[in-house]
């Protein structure tokens, strides 16, 4: 098998963003099939409890991962820097650690977060709204690296390509995407392989991956082993055909780049194991969560406990840094009764979530009000 | 709300083991609640490619958590040790340190695993076959600790509570299970508060944990914060309504225990995204996987590419420790068609894993052989 052959046509119907009731907005969409099941049991979420962390846990950390972990070593890793670029180059793992590191906190979320809240939606990693997390990443700014290899002046992208191979839409594929020579050279841009002071873990994409700030993880590959500088815009599966803003099977729609504003909340009290509702303790409660919006900074929380008729500001607790989260609290006197929980955010340009989901094909950026139910008693 | 205060009937029917089509044996199995999806999304799997190392990277280590993930400080825990004791005493994590330290590699599973591969199904954490994980456990004996405490002559169990509390069943309640004190004494039992040579991470169980090598991972309680000495056996939700070899909803049947033997092979070739279907180059392959059997040693791992007609040995490597997996490998000679790979491995007494699944209620133990679709081009 080659890289990119077409395989037979039994096969190419496997990934097309299938639909529960195919598309039928009014279809049932409770029920879940096994591929979803499939992907949820591999793809980890970060349970919601762990937004008290300012930075999360490692073995907390949301991961997708679209084909397997890949066997690898730093011992033999390289990094190759090529296509349209005066000096080639290609960097061992001792000389990628030799340049000036870089720490920072980031907050990365799945643009796929909260796709199986839509209805319909469409058939792939059902997330809820756990795909998040926050991690301390060290590596090495991109920039530098990309001055020295000399781009040429008829590059429009550089096209960032990892060894985790398999097949989506039918075509065999390593894991790659695309980023403009602009997109690329910002300053935060960094090649990682540290988080939360270890080495990458395997499932984070040891021992290099490419760490894009602000944006969606997808543009984030991991296990990071080639850079090319190319004279058309990829067009590639991950590019073109999914993480896209798109109305049908037919619509390219338009791409999913930079993180949206989002609110999530600890919920409050103890949960039923299977159904996950919320018991809590009727008097004074204080709510917590994070809040956040990519590059943009959160200008406001508001919590509500009616299921979002009337909203009350909550507290902003600091930016833990320039792409990550803020915390957040509220003060809750729970009386007994059936609650709807609601936090929204809005962000540094007036963006608000929405109450509605403005419905999209790919199940992509859905940042809709975190609604939780809870029992007071 | 009191522990094991018995809640309002509405709230009595949200855990009972519901089945998929009711019990209905011949119901369609390949549709998913949201209440399992939702538990698929917290309840974190090893991706078998995972089986690839000795120890698994503790972020890729399977997680099963009940109820919520609680904020802990190992600052103010403490660790109650009293009941039908001599001297009762509460040990700080200070002098839980203190003790002789031991260290132990131990294969853990959960009871559930392979529970979304029965049909009929319980509706309940939807496991494949990714509940597994092997990690270097740090701790201290128990059975010194309650020695020098005085297990009084009429006590029959020993009972672990752990600090994170839900409601299951209808019934609000902390995290318990028990152990009789012949099965609590045994050398390997341990208090533990390290995994791969770090403190534990919080959804490990910060900042203790038991830890009870050879057996299914219920019993290993997280959070641990009281242990009982009992006149009478436990019969709290944990105990006897669930972790049950039941055969209806009104079986009480038999206690989950010791973990089963089993096998499970790293799919080789590489997966199409959303099936998981492995696409396989043809000719010469070596498949490799792990197979344990709790307390006991695996006598033999056999390999077959034709769905079990035909089997042939694997070669075991060594037993990575008394509690914990062997690894194995199989030479496999690919030719071109659909293959359906299989592995099953023979505990040293005998015991074989079945090819056909003896069905149980509560989804319990499933331990068939591995079975993966590959096609091989």
């Amino acid at each position: 098998m080659r890289r990119g052959e077409v395989l037979m046509s039994s096969q190419r119907a496997t990934y097309e963003f299938r639909q529960v009731g195919d598309g039928d907005k009014t279809a049932k969409t409770d029920l879940f099939y096994r591929e979803e099941i499939q992907l949820a049991l591999r793809n980890r979420g970060m349970p919601l409890e762990g937004l008290r962390y300012d930075v999360t846990p490692t073995g907390m950390h949301y991961l997708l991962i679209h084909f397997d972990i890949p066997h690898a070593s730093e011992d033999d890793w390289s990094l190759e820097i090529g296509g349209l670029v005066s000096r080639p180059a290609t960097l061992d793992m001792d000389e990628v650690r030799a340049r000036a590191p870089v720490s920072l906190p980031v907050t990365m979320e799945c643009a796929g977060n909260g796709r199986a809240l839509m209805e319909p939606r469409a058939i792939s990693q059902p997330w809820l709204l756990e795909a998040i997390g926050t991690a301390e990443w060290t590596g090495t700014p991109l920039a530098p690296i990309l001055e020295e290899a000399g781009v040429a002046g008829d590059a429009v992208e550089l096209l960032f390509t990892g060894v985790d191979q398999g097949v989506q839409g039918g075509e065999l594929q390593y894991y790659q995407r695309s980023l403009t020579i602009e997109q690329a050279m910002r300053d935060e841009v960094m090649l990682a392989y540290g988080m939360n002071g270890a080495p990458l873990q395997p499932q984070h994409g040891y021992p290099l991956r490419l760490l894009v700030p602000g944006w969606y993880g997808m543009t984030s590959v991991k296990w990071l082993t080639k850079i090319e500088a190319i004279a058309e815009p990829f067009d590639g599966f991950q590019q073109m055909r999914t993480y896209r803003y798109a109305q049908s099977a037919d619509d390219v729609g338009d791409p999913v780049d930079l993180i949206r504003v989002r609110s999530v909340m600890i919920p409050p009290g103890v949960p039923d194991f299977l159904t996950r509702t919320r018991l809590v303790r009727r008097g004074a409660h204080t709510v917590r969560g994070r809040a956040w919006a990519g590059r943009l900074d959160v200008a406001r929380v508001e919590f509500s406990e009616d299921g979002g008729h009337t909203w009350t500001d909550a507290e902003l607790g600091p930016r833990l840094g320039e792409f990550a989260w803020r915390s957040w609290s509220a003060e809750w006197d729970a009386m007994p009764g059936e609650r709807v929980l609601c936090v929204r955010a809005t962000d540094e340009e007036g963006r608000i979530q929405p109450t509605e989901q403005p419905w999209n094909y790919q199940g992509m950026g859905n940042n809709m009000v975190h609604k939780v139910d809870a029992r007071v008693e």
